[in-house]
């Protein structure tokens, strides 16, 4: 749909809103974004005053750690330790009913990325444990541009790799947890050696505990962070929690430009502890939010992971350690520095992609936004705003997801299928995880 | 409106919903309530099954601390600290701008009364440093049973507290913070008879940072809690926030029977640090759960509260630390237990008052919901529910809010007084608050 706008050929403007650019030293201010081919064409400050917004447009979020089809399970595992859950009979049997359910795979990815692209997710990485195919067909299927981590090493995996690029997406191989058995010297430095030839990244949880980080230093002597270094995986990495990392880890990830993911909510309700953001980001280490997994946390609300990454960071830190424009830049172009796409992406910006959420500030809850320079706009949407906001998700230009619209999934089938899995695996009747 | 449900007259029956008792003990089960005169007469299992219920149905929640008027400047003082807060001039020129505008205050009051009970809320405290008189009137207005702290000493206040009561709350005397040059022994002496002559409780911010902490023991030698021991304060004591509390501290509140209430946002917002819930409750101690005020932390919505209170307390305490059930209890028959209310409220029990939560269950953010022994709703309301899932907020039985009803406040307004009241003060054109 093309119209006029001051003389000029646009397809689509959006008239008289905040507009956050995403980086945390711009003042946010009253304007117009014009878009056109798939891109930002036009921003100007509003000539109309007094003008009162009600809306707000974000950079689209990047929701740089997403465990898809676990989602299914929904809150299931929110009861014990990320160690327990290695280990735990009950959750080793609904992984393995839900990885032989190929309905309920798509199902749980699909509600996944459906949650998270209604909460104002434009882009992201999926860290798949039991069917990279299967998750990257439904973000091809719902249009989400990720990048998809693929466990190298078993029969096969060159080949999923390749199916997994045919959807569209970007690949990074998966790496190994501090405490796996299988995470010896030769295995990192096989990883590293195919990331190398394949030109990717290794996503990997990096010490995400207290216990796996220890369990490292046990092996090696060293944090696991250093040993990375040792084994010529740090070059390569892509560092996903870093609960328990400490002030060497930090100078090191900072002086290898390893981007970083921390998953706030998540790591609370696990217990794991609360990531250093504001250290990670002072050191100049690139740092963006994801979700992790429904299965654990609440869910893929990455606006929700906003609040909870101030919540956490300010408890320790105090208000100075994450304001509101910077808690907004780690899910945006933070999100999009971690990824690799802040050229193209993460920020409100005359030609980059027009990749945009569009908030609703008209609820009591979003009100009142006080103008000027101290502005409260950020911090109302930061500490304030969840995913039942957003009006629109918009990417390329166009728009994914609109409130009211056609639901992304449909939540009876969601229901029926997380059930037969809960059933199978014998969820139904037990009454301890372990 | 009177009907028949098994041959019973009732005025109301909430069928197939999912039934969260408000006790931490309690499995969750589907079942029907019925309520007539304002109370809940029958509570019954589901008959017809299977069953897939899409409602759930708590205890109203309390809100158990609570500033109303502020809440005009949503935010606005959420980047510099509680004791900035005592020192910064602009925020003293807020204050002044505030007080003076009577429709403001009004309309302050009735945000946070709104969106408390929209998310929820059935019975709360209101801590009002402004205006108690008009935030009783806005509480009496919208049928929110309160209890509300008036500040004692100043000339008028026996008449201002006798306004309070004519409106139909009850009354607490206002303490002071431990920094207050005003707060002497001989003050917490007085505050201390007055409590004692009037038969009231005495609602305090207590060692809610840990710059208040140290400085009553510079003055005393004793931490806050004991001093007020020592003073005859602590038989009288409502106790808020106790961010920085030390064991022996918590011996004593548990010893005394001292009602605490913990507002997990926004201490951590203000970078207060975490108050230590899971030890309060191993303690005995009685805890509920409050929203403090919008002004600092995102909003009143108490539902918002309990994801908080649990990513704070299992972020240092472990999954262990709050289970789904203890925070759902903590924001329900907690926070009756702490206003004196758990005979009438903060349960879903027959007999007890038909304060009830109707909760949506329907958006793919809330699905699925697992049955069983370990059925994961008390975690999913816990984890993801926020106040927009509210279906209906119920008081006695009569719904005082409904989705998609009319708004219990009409946000223009909000918008035009606070933006009064930001020029006043000369907020619009401050680039610092010091």
């Amino acid at each position: 749909m093309v119209s006029r706008w001051r003389g000029l050929v646009v397809e689509r403007v959006l008239r008289d809103v905040w507009v956050i650019s995403g980086r945390a030293g711009d003042d946010p201010f009253v304007g117009d974004i014009a878009v056109a081919n798939g891109r930002i064409t036009h921003i100007d400050r509003s000539t109309r005053r007094p003008v009162r917004p009600t809306r707000a447009v974000l950079p689209g979020l990047a929701n740089a750690h997403l465990h898809p089809t676990p989602a299914l399970l929904r809150t299931a595992l929110a009861s014990i330790t990320i160690d327990d859950n290695d280990r735990s009979p009950l959750v080793g049997r609904l992984y393995e009913a839900l990885r032989a359910d190929r309905e309920a795979l798509q199902l749980g990815a699909r509600l996944a990325l459906a949650e998270t692209m209604s909460s104002g997710a434009t882009c992201g990485c999926l860290h798949e444990y039991l069917a990279p195919e299967v998750a990257a067909r439904q973000a091809a299927e719902l249009g989400f541009p990720c990048v998809v981590a693929v466990h190298p090493g078993e029969p096969g995996w060159r080949e999923v790799l390749a199916r997994v690029r045919d959807t569209g997406a970007e690949v990074m191989l998966a790496g190994l947890n501090e405490n796996d058995p299988a995470n010896t010297d030769e295995a990192l430095r096989e990883l590293a050696a195919w990331a190398g030839e394949l030109g990717v990244r290794v996503h990997a949880h990096v010490s995400e505990t207290r216990e796996r980080h220890e369990h490292m230093r046990a092996r090696t002597g060293r944090t696991p962070v250093a040993h990375y270094r040792e084994m010529g995986l740090l070059e390569h990495l892509y560092a996903v929690h870093c609960t328990a990392v400490e002030d060497e880890d930090v100078e090191l990830l900072a002086a290898h430009d390893v981007p970083v993911v921390v998953t706030p909510s998540s790591e609370a309700l696990l217990g794991d502890g609360i990531a250093p953001l504001a250290a990670l980001r002072e050191a100049g280490v690139r740092v963006g939010l994801g979700t992790d997994g429904a299965a654990w946390a609440g869910g893929e609300d990455v606006l929700r992971e906003l609040t909870a990454a101030a919540l956490l960071s300010r408890a320790v830190g105090g208000p100075g350690a994450l304001r509101g424009g910077e808690v907004i830049e780690l899910a945006t172009l933070g999100g999009a520095r971690v990824l690799g796409c802040e050229s193209e992406r993460g920020s409100v910006e005359v030609g980059k992609r027009a990749d945009l959420v569009v908030l609703d500030l008209e609820r009591p809850g979003l009100r009142p936004v006080l103008e000027g320079p101290l502005s409260t706009v950020r911090e109302v949407i930061a500490f304030a705003a969840t995913g039942a906001d957003v009006i629109e998700t918009m990417i390329g230009g166009t728009a994914v997801h609109r409130r009211g619209g056609t639901p992304l999934v449909e939540v009876d089938a969601v229901q029926d299928a997380a059930e037969r899995v809960w059933r199978r695996a014998g969820g139904d009747r037990a009454r301890t995880w372990l």
